[in-house]
């Protein structure tokens, strides 16, 4: 696996939801971060600009001072109108290669097609990393995730957006603290560029999702015990559904957790599909997840972001009431609550 | 639309199940028939030696005996290892392009990959059609099949290859005899070839499959008052479950018909799932297909193909019985029955 030490552009929009995958990186990433590099901050410490985020790194205004911070990696941090990569951002990427670095794109478009940037890192031995592009040879799905030694929890969510990631990795972490050797299994962008390895399964070609979704257990670290695989989408959203339900069938789970926007009554996008109540939705999952392993919802995840203590306490009784299971917020400390009761399912 | 008069290449597997594409276009092409090149039946006519197939047409041995029968479009109609092109096709080819024919290619393998047949069809004129390539700019899902004027009737499976092309084919021609406008709704390689139009949604990218589907209704004739979509896949069959429910949700039908093959109790490849039973199978597909759109199976095509009469016609009224919808075969002839079922989900 390659050693990387970051240099995270957020470009000016460091406070911004456009840059979650920085975020998330910064927040989660296994790499070390050198530096930030955004204009709008520069001069200050991560830690005190965003300090939700529990990680220092000096924030800078030029890829130079990144590479003096020690960088060997610049990350593409920042969502770009129809994912492509702004021309304004070529003399900063044509400055990385020329300094021999690598790129990491989580855009759609990809650094790969672009023949400048290409012959710019071949000549200075620098690397371009298109964290959503599949590698060659996906094989069609043939159950092999049945077979492996590890256990397999997944995260499932009643919409997209909702956390299913954030989930992952947060139980990931109580999961090591408890003594397991857990692995994360990442299935989008941001959870690959946390983890350094893993597959994009909505840019995959449909007939190879679930194939995708095998193969990232299969080739899971040997030394793992537990496999926590990063959700995509949700069954309710016609958009996604499909690349929900070849992640799940693919990757076999035998214990899920559900995670939900605490409140969400029906999907937030077109065509704005009505949510059936949450014990009905641990049902579904259940169900259709079991077609392929027997499988059961070991917990909630409520997201109740912006909400008051109050508030949150109450959604979270109410889901307990409703579905029978335990609910929590992980991001208000309960996900050692909610690891107990994945270890609980994986007992029965 | 192209106007095609098909030169059918079965390349000596003329009677095998390899030859299901071209069994499918001469069967039920909307366009008319040159001749087929199969040196292993040549000098003989369709109609003696595959009766079933209900055409007649010269089988020839060679590209310029099918010119000479009119032909305008070389169709490679077997399945090949891998689905890639093999070396001894390759003088059929150039022969063909040589003489401006289009080549239609429903493999795995694209015809416009190769720089050879490229620069062939380029300088005299012929067209190279990859039946299974994606068309660019397809959409991301966006619930726009809700609102298009047709009725929607989709068929579905509980398992792959159990006939739901042949199925939606069928009932579309009994539409048209009762006086509907029907299209039917291609979505996998033979479907196409058949139409003349549609989408090979399993290889589309996993994001798009929904979106596919959905362009697909949106793009029908709009002189058609109903759409017959072909179902792809199983939602119990792990390695397609995703492209299934894609297709699912993007089409939004309001009426489905369940294909099943009669005795089936597993998916008849590894993971080798356990089906349920069929009135599960049924309500599963009408609770999945109505989180979109309220949707109803009206009724299950059973493939009772090698079984006897009495063997069929016991399977039928089992599945009536377990099911409460009407069943029957439309290889036995149960197409009127089938749409008469259908006629009436619609009018509920």
């Amino acid at each position: 696996m390659v050693e990387r030490n970051w240099l995270v552009l957020t470009d000016g929009w460091l406070m911004s939801r456009n840059a979650k995958t920085a975020h998330g990186v910064l927040r989660y990433g296994r790499d070390p971060i050198a530096a930030v590099l955004d204009t709008e901050h520069q001069g200050h410490d991560l830690s005190s600009v965003m300090p939700s985020l529990e990680r220092a790194a000096p924030i800078v205004g030029s890829v130079s001072e990144g590479i003096d911070a020690g960088a060997t990696s610049l990350l593409l941090g920042v969502a770009t109108p129809g994912g492509w990569i702004p021309d304004h951002w070529r003399p900063l990427l044509k400055e990385a290669l020329e300094a021999s670095m690598e790129i990491a794109n989580g855009l759609h478009g990809f650094l790969g097609d672009d023949p400048e940037l290409v012959e710019l890192a071949e000549r200075h031995g620098g690397r371009l990393w298109d964290v959503r592009k599949p590698p060659d040879g996906i094989p069609l799905n043939s159950g092999l995730a049945l077979q492996v030694p590890q256990r397999i929890v997944g995260t499932v969510g009643s919409d997209c957006a909702v956390g299913k990631m954030t989930v992952s990795l947060e139980l990931t972490e109580v999961a090591r603290a408890k003594g397991w050797s857990p692995e994360f299994i990442a299935t989008g962008q941001t959870g690959i560029l946390i983890a350094g390895k893993g597959i994009a399964v909505d840019r995959v070609i449909s007939d190879f999702v679930s194939g995708a979704a095998e193969q990232l257990v299969v080739d899971a670290d040997e030394r793992s015990d537990i496999l926590l695989v990063e959700g995509q989408g949700g069954l309710w959203h016609p958009a996604y559904s499909g690349v929900t339900l070849g992640l799940l069938h693919g990757s076999a789970p035998e214990v899920l957790v559900l995670v939900h926007r605490a409140g969400r009554e029906a999907i937030e996008e077109p065509p704005y599909t009505k949510l059936p109540p949450l014990d009905h939705v641990v049902r579904t999952y259940e169900d259709i997840a079991s077609w392929v392993r027997p499988c059961k919802v070991a917990c909630v995840a409520l997201n109740c972001g912006g909400m008051s203590a109050e508030e949150a306490s109450s959604h979270i009784q109410a889901a307990e009431e409703l579905t029978g299971l335990p609910a929590g917020d992980v991001w208000r400390g309960d996900a050692e609550k909610l690891w107990a009761a994945v270890e609980e399912a994986l007992s029965r």
